[in-house]
């Protein structure tokens, strides 16, 4: 079985935690691909990045449709263009805070998420709501240090996470906190020991969900909304076969 | 990795069938475990059932936590008695209503639901809102048949599910059908290969995220809501330990 | 008018102040019969509870059948079993949650519920958004003391009511309280005195509403949902007559 | 105990069938006065309607103060001027939508609505909605009739309210019919025995509820919300008291 | 272009400085007319004062439409009347509320209000529910001081309004702050300058989006619920033409 | 004052029916430009299409805060990009999609949309959706014809629009019907005298709104969500300002 993860951010070194995350908690069959964005923003932090990553996401997905792979997984909290991105397959296509939120609800009664920016609360807001979460959210709390900074110094980081874990625990009475970027994969195990609720990340569960769509024999459902794009003309793109799709 | 699939109602053939759809879905390497309530209702239809059902659902879990069980599957529609399992182990427990709805998700934008007698329609609905899952479902159909005549003549009993399903698509344009029965797991390939939308039983899915969560070393959060009961007096059971847990 | 008060746990002492609480608000005509659960748990604080109390719910409603009963009210704050009550008789049910809430919405804009356990606030909202009444609920706060430390020491649980009542009207801007306990029907009075905003135990509007319900004629709906539970088999339960049913 | 009914129109045979109805449901120590309007509109069916209607209910609200009275009813299913009335009270005030949609609540999953004209509903549909009832209510039903076609034509009258309740039972699936509009309060008992599912009108079960929550003392929370209007000037209504209040 | 502006309230100041604003915005060519309610109250806080206030505001859209009005704006946060007003007349009728709110999606992701006493929290919470808008409100505060307290002592009003604003933003995150009341015209741009997110009154909005829909032609909508009321007795209200209408 | 009215597509016959539309509708002293997509899809009906859009749309954001527009129209019924392309400057942005809908809650109590695919549907949805409109909205219809085919045969377009918007009044009971789509703009005239009731398109209330906001003073918060991007590296799109800003 392969996976794709695709990083939807240009900065290779958060592609590289991503898939030492997944790779630690991937099934032994399982192969994993990681990739890049060969364009776009080095982080996703806002809409203007949101809309400026997904088109590079989409890329990968039309290029992995050619390597057979069998699953897809978006690696960034705010899920980029994931209902465009199960128009272009009909094989399974995950995003990770949709994953992370699923994987949550199956192991607590409410959570809180923690994400990078005050800016990017709103982001996150929106993605809860649309996966119907809102009822099982206590709370988004951001650390005010952006995707970079956590790079940059993981110590100041892991800090600043705690700190607002422990705000969403004991304050908003979250019974299960989710990191709120796939930057933050490195720090799970440490916020859990300390914690003691639940810690997760997306990129794990997204994996082992794809793996488990995959292994139920599961397509993306191609009736009405998600079937493949009408054709038509796209231009300006690096997609040499959109067009004839 | 050690599965225990829970019928909750006492009918011995729907197990064998469960079991039967759990196995051919699994994983190589889990060990499923089959069990059929030991009391309370040949089958789960209305809220007496739920209720009468629940007691030996939980005191199956128990009995899982002295087997070593890594996992749960409740394998009802209703998930009778799920949040008060959570309570009883820390190991993931599932119910197949919820994993059917979380698989639903994350391949088709919205989805129905069919399930068996005009009456059990309101059950499912508690569920559906419960998860958040409400602004998914575009409805919930009945085939007018009991779990029970379902047993009794399949090509009756096929035959309305695909007449009801056809109708989720046509009229309430479902992208994905739920069968909304632990009973109906044997007619999912059939009605797929007939209706053209993915169609989904909750065994197969529950087993496959159990999987995932015990391999990405989950457990319930015990923080507060579905921490250990209080030490009280249970009495009229057949829970020998119920008392010193 | 017959009216059967079902004390869901199996403490008499608790059954015997429902009944004085029930006995000083009645109507004159009306006979009020309380009965304690002859099997399941001495205390109802979390999701095991709910369940293992509500069969001896069910077996109440169906001895008040033989009896003649008018009206049932189910005396525990999470209306435990309440819709499986309402499938085995035509007589109106109420729980004292549903009539605390029913009540309070007729006096006031806004209302908190002050609970016993942290672990049960979610029972208690679970109820509270099943009946369409989160809108209105401002907050669901909690004592920490069990159901049956406010047995031990009225002082101590009079001071914790009072104290976290104080908070909701002060912080939540609640107008109402609503004692989330059938336990707490003694300190009623105490309360109210002190707040200055009406104080409802579920207890005394649950029997006023059930004489009403009688005194207008109304029964249960029969026509689908909440009709007698199919024909089939139950065991395990001491219901000498349920298969007959 | 003295309840008034207060009709909101200046229509003087609905105050009278408003008040047949509810000394035939009313307790028998019950002293009930009925008011009709002294100035405003004939019916009540639009919004000009209910704000045209609302202050001659405040008026009668301010008499009935100087009268004595221990509860009110407002007799329109639009419920006019119901939270301005608990302002100026602290007696129990109850409207008969608020109350048929309780009595519902407590006897059937689900009900519908059977209002007079098309462009009624809205105002129904706003009042359910007010009350947290949304998800209970199947429908909202019209006859197309005029509230004063009703009394001109009985049989033509009962004869649609007989049609759509049936298509509301039928197809919008509803396990309860109320009758919206305080001139059904005849037809009743004819539909019930008509429909075979429980026919709500809203004058009983708010004559009912009132004396429940006399007999309960409840008073309405004048902590913030709910409390007497500021004293500023009144001017223009025949309220001498007014600006003395 | 005419357009009426319609104060709410007897209070000749407020229609001053309503009109004051209104000028101050609207665009070159309109016309603006200020009227004071000729009966009623003369500020409005509360339920009963909607009430009272909502007759007087029809009496103006009748009186307009003899005169030719363009468009109407009620310029009291309560939105009184709206509805209603929306039945006489096919021209636009706008509320301030409605229009504050509606501009603040436009240029803010969520807002707060701030009000007048405590008490009329609710009365907004109403309307901003009512308009779909609550998803998009962190809080509606109040300053404690009623709407003539403000026309007394301004100084000690706009440092109230400073106050609760400062905490609209800072504490509830804010990022668009709307005055809760017509009487707060004069506060706009001193707020703004100080709090340094956008702040709006209702009063300029309204204008400018009734000049809007006169400009593209726009009608209410007479099809059915908005339609002209049916002809039926009207009595004890100054309005000469109104059975006739 | 300038508007730059965006049409995100990379067609330019339908950017000439918007400006038509749009010169139409604006005040005198309205400057309006109308820019074609340089780069993306020839017609916007799917996800992939949204996001595929959505670059064009912020470059030309870009490019109008160097000419010195006063306001920005995106002319596309899914509003791509909206929330980014407020980041982008703080100059008002108004969407169609949402300016349709505000200007029919102001003129009608409920609307429905038709759009062009079935598989639109889902991304109006979601547009309805994120603006608390959904309690509004009737319908979403869909006349089964693609952007491009109303342009090649418009008599068949305008004749499948009159079709859904007819069974939308009469089967949804809508009051108004919004064209969900910028290349509908031709056929308002013609439907809204068909049906009898208001006909909407977005593009012309979008310019008046626009002109409203800008006439009021009104800038889009930049305290916290929509203020400018961080400083990141973008790469591979034709923004050659975008790293500096």
């Amino acid at each position: 079985m392969k996976i794709m993860l695709i990083n939807p951010n240009t900065t290779q070194y958060m592609t590289d935690s991503i898939l030492k995350c997944a790779r630690r908690y991937a099934s032994p069959g399982t192969e994993l691909y990681a990739v890049t964005a060969s364009f776009g923003v080095s982080s996703v932090e806002c809409y203007v990045d949101e809309y400026l990553a997904a088109p590079a996401v989409l890329r990968e997905i039309m290029r992995g449709e050619a390597l057979g792979v069998d699953a897809y997984v978006i690696a960034c909290f705010g899920d980029p263009a994931l209902q465009a991105a199960r128009e272009l397959t009909d094989k399974p296509v995950l995003g990770i805070a949709e994953s992370a939120i699923a994987a949550a609800k199956m192991i607590a009664p409410c959570f809180s998420v923690v994400s990078v920016l005050d800016r990017s609360v709103k982001v996150t807001a929106d993605v809860v709501s649309a996966y119907g979460a809102a009822p099982f959210c206590r709370s988004i709390r951001s650390t005010g240090l952006s995707v970079l900074d956590f790079g940059k110094d993981t110590d100041r980081g892991l800090s600043a996470l705690a700190e607002q874990s422990r705000r969403a625990v004991a304050e908003d009475k979250a019974e299960c906190v989710l990191l709120g970027c796939a930057g933050f994969v490195d720090f799970v195990e440490k916020l859990q020991r300390e914690l003691g609720v639940p810690v997760l990340d997306g990129v794990s569960p997204a994996v082992r969900f794809a793996e488990a769509l995959v292994g139920l024999g599961l397509r993306t459902s191609k009736v009405n909304t998600w079937t493949s794009p009408e054709k038509k003309a796209y231009t300006g793109y690096p997609f040499p076969d959109m067009n004839k799709s």
